[in-house]
């Protein structure tokens, strides 16, 4: 069994920077077109330059192969018309983190009160920037989402023209929001369709499943399956990809995030095919996010046959996830 | 700022074996009179010969400290009237572990049917062994203890004359149940006192904070403070202290368990004189108990000061709670 993606997009990844970026790049080069590259850097990405500069490093990392790099900057309330104005010939969007909720989101916003952010998000709505948010608020780990379900719901009512994706959904309640408000979008990872806590910290406990938003319950992967699966029209595939060297992760105090930019549309493709909704697979890592985007590359194609792949235990010093195990497909070829 | 703790007891704790029992016991037996032993060992502890092999392996362990191991028996739906009279002698309880509900569980039992367990909760009524539990369903991670409620409801309406211990309890749910039951009871660990789901996943991953039963909601943990400081007469300290070596708590698949029995006395005299309660710490860490259980030792009064002790990063390989941080009481005197 075959099938063949056409321009696969990653809508979320993270690249990081130096040694780590040399690592990762050419790995999602290689299966994917283009991806949005997160500006979670330290410091983070704020500043045309600084985009240029990185994405300069990224094309340097990639080397040869056909891949866009498509940028964005981290929030900063300061962002003015002017400035937005120039940055949109270099970003598709920008990234608002909410202080401390991640990895490197230090500098992140530490308020949502839309009196603060309004000047910025009038601008983004004219200009029409996409908002991606990294939605938690800093309330008990299994209810940060849900609870800033509220905060997605004010921004869709005051800035109707804003185009707003909330990342990396985990929960139902995100799920239903989707149908709520014309103006909200959302990508989903690979590992939220695959595991729950139980994954995490059910049996023994899995660092390297530990991310931010944290795996949910049975009811709220059964959810974000469903909208992946039937192709839904206002969700994409966000990996959140997001590499850390393995001692940062088997340690005392381990890092979030799940790396699976190498095997993530094999995962995927085993995933649709097990449900027999494999012929909306090209939808979820494409075809939306070319229309919600406004963005259509014409880049490589890659092509999965149900043959066995065995995931490498690590890529230098990362470990993917599905690490050692057998996933039912494989990329086969690459045009 | 003194306090003099008349016969601590430690009512639930893993001594493990081997290599790692000449680590722990040592440490128990410095800073409590007599702890009741955990019979999870592989294979676990079913016979009276194996019982009485393991005591004195502990006991050896010691050396000269004037410590009594408590033990029990890991429980089987085989055991007999005849047998748990001759057993009785040597054991002080029995514990029952639902079938891979936590470390060496997997001889547990499969069914909670009453039908199946009947006979031995019967002769254990009847001769007045208490039954202690590990109280967990093979359900979601955070629900498994408040599912399991239940269980417990059934189990005391059935056996009115069976004490019933609620091992390590970790829920507003399980703290709920003491008072509408006689026969239940219930021990609390030091680490469910102190953390909730947050200090475990919310930041970091924390491996040396993971454990069966995981840590619950903030609610649930101000129920357990609320209890365990009050003094409720139905609840004892047990520190659940289960030690592992550090590669296999920092690593890609960690067990659950966390060390505290060198620093359990000195963290909750921190926490009982921080809440104004340390005249209860003394019901919490002994009375309860010797009322309970019927056993009144005088072994040695540990006496805690209010000075700062520096948590050692480990004993052995073996990493403790609050490791590297400092506790504001030491333990200054052993009579």
């Amino acid at each position: 069994m075959k099938v063949t993606i056409k321009s696969p997009l990653d809508m979320h990844l993270h690249l990081r920077d130096k040694e780590m970026l040399k690592v990762v790049a050419p790995l999602s080069a290689k299966s994917f077109c283009a991806a949005i590259i997160m500006p979670n850097l330290v410091p983070p990405v704020t500043t045309i330059e600084d985009v240029v500069a990185y994405k300069k490093r990224i094309l340097d990392a990639i080397g040869k192969e056909n891949f866009e790099p498509l940028m964005t900057l981290f929030f900063k309330n300061s962002y003015t018309y002017e400035f937005l104005k120039k940055a949109k010939e270099h970003i598709v969007g920008i990234k608002l983190y909410p202080s401390g909720a991640t990895t490197n989101s230090e500098g992140g916003v530490s308020s949502m009160d839309i009196e603060e952010l309004k000047e910025t998000f009038t601008a983004m709505s004219e200009l029409n920037i996409p908002l991606l948010v990294h939605g938690e608020t800093d309330g008990f780990v299994m209810d940060r989402e849900a609870e800033f379900g509220s905060v997605y719901e004010q921004f869709a009512t005051n800035f109707p023209k804003l185009k707003i994706i909330m990342e990396h959904i985990t929960t139902k309640n995100s799920v239903d929001l989707l149908d709520k408000y014309d103006n909200l979008y959302a990508t989903i990872t690979v590992q939220h369709l695959f595991i729950t806590l139980d994954d995490v910290a059910g049996g023994m406990l899995k660092p390297h499943l530990f991310c931010k938003p944290i795996a949910k319950r049975y009811e709220d992967r059964e959810a974000l399956l469903k909208v992946a699966l039937s192709g839904h029209p206002k969700v994409m595939f966000g990996s959140d990809s997001a590499p850390h060297p393995i001692d940062k992760k088997e340690c005392c105090g381990c890092a979030a995030g799940v790396f699976t930019a190498p095997i993530a549309l094999q995962a995927l493709a085993g995933l649709f095919e097990k449900n027999g909704k494999l012929e909306n697979l090209q939808t979820f890592v494409s075809d939306n996010a070319q229309r919600i985007y406004g963005y259509s590359p014409t880049c490589k194609d890659i092509e999965l046959t149900k043959e066995p792949f065995i995931v490498p235990s690590s890529y230098e010093d990362v470990v993917p996830m599905f690490a050692d195990e057998t996933l039912s497909w494989s990329i086969t070829s690459i045009v």
